[in-house]
């Protein structure tokens, strides 16, 4: 049995992702785990980093977030809604986010999720070890489910959008990779703006393939900052890459 | 004499964001351009895309967002606050985005800028030409200057947190060129949790430059969608890119 956080990002119950986020719930329980899910539309999620999140920062001072992040955090300071999503990841032995890709990455309310949670002091910072590297959140699996407006092809290898992978480096390097998470392929829904029935279908299987294997699956071998890989500036060794290597794939074994 | 719009995006007046958007904007003024500024946090911008958007959206069908926003935009109902900033991208003939990077993107409050101002109808859609061409916006220059707490090495070519163009590809190319603007290459601040007043002088003195070039400096060269480079499945004709390059680099010329 194991713990699973679902975070869930469209403003309507009855869309697709809502329906997703259900269907994993259910899948996932009736394989005998736990699952809990953070619907940020229903919770009324505040997307906003603002002064209201340190109640310890008095207005005489500028604001510097990283800064009152660590102090809340390490203070026990932070306000009751990000607590509680912190605990909510502590929790889990698996965060999957559940959303549309709007404008090539999340919709504000979850990228305000992830800027208030992510906090100095829990997922990163001088308190807590390196990024990249076994790191505050590690032995969490993680993985993204997102629906796409667009077809599979403009997101391939050569399509215009730019490949997933590279499209959603910020969220499986930046966040998951950096806080020493364990990112796994993403779960994409294509040309999802209709989907009847049988494609919904069709969806709903291949989800269900990849829950099965939340655990089991290799995830993505992007290479740890302590591995011996990088200087002391942060940047790949020479010689290191595959070869004929560039780009992002630098960053991955 | 030119228009230039600058959406900034901190929670602090005194931050350095704040600082670079007021440098910006006098800077500008001075040489005779005219200004505006977005500053969203000082609006209490909305960030979240919900049904209170659509004022035409009847809460028994489903909320489907694109369609929902392109029938709003199509007949004139956009949200006062969407509109206002609609009509400040219109006059402009240069956007430039102000913000911190908070993992790798833009502060929840900005992505919810972007989320729904531009809306289908307006930036994009079945009214509007193709994407990743002349489009809906051409014509205007597009600039995002950003502050980042990591050193520049760990953002270069071999960095591990990916280049800072591929960490900003989902702004520059799926925002900026999808809509048809004219990305420049970012400006950027390092090593930015604490700013000497040197360090500060030597940021603006660059950002200047930067400001004094917003309308004549080479764009960066990304491939249009209707050049003759991509099939009908919007994926890169084969041997059309540079020899050796791979990933994201594939839609620059």
């Amino acid at each position: 049995m194991k713990k699973i956080l679902i975070v869930s990002a469209h403003p309507d119950p009855r869309s697709l992702n809502s329906a997703l986020t259900t269907f994993a719930a259910d899948h996932l329980r009736e394989a005998g785990h736990d699952v809990r899910i953070s619907d940020l539309y229903a919770m009324k999620w505040k997307p906003t980093v603002d002064a209201d999140d340190y109640p310890d920062h008095t207005p005489d001072h500028r604001l510097h977030v990283m800064a009152a992040s660590e102090q809340a955090t390490l203070g026990g300071r932070l306000t009751p809604d990000v607590a509680a999503e912190q605990e909510k990841i502590r929790w889990s032995d698996a965060v999957v986010l559940q959303f549309p890709m709007w404008w090539f990455s999340a919709p504000a309310i979850l990228k305000g999720w992830i800027d208030r949670v992510f906090t100095s002091g829990f997922a990163y910072g001088l308190q807590v070890p390196p990024p990249y590297a076994e790191s505050a959140l590690t032995g969490r699996r993680a993985l993204l489910s997102v629906t796409l407006g667009a077809r599979e092809t403009s997101f391939s290898d050569r399509g215009i959008h730019g490949r997933l992978t590279d499209v959603l480096h910020p969220l499986q390097h930046g966040l998951f990779c950096f806080t020493g998470m364990t990112p796994l392929e993403p779960f994409a829904v294509y040309d999802a703006n209709e989907l009847p029935e049988d494609r919904f279908q069709a969806a709903r299987q291949a989800y269900a393939r990849r829950l099965d294997t939340l655990f089991t699956a290799d995830p993505v071998p992007f290479r740890s900052l302590t591995g011996g890989d990088y200087d002391r500036a942060m940047r790949l060794l020479p010689g290191r890459e595959r070869p004929g290597t560039t780009g992002l794939d630098l960053h991955v074994r």
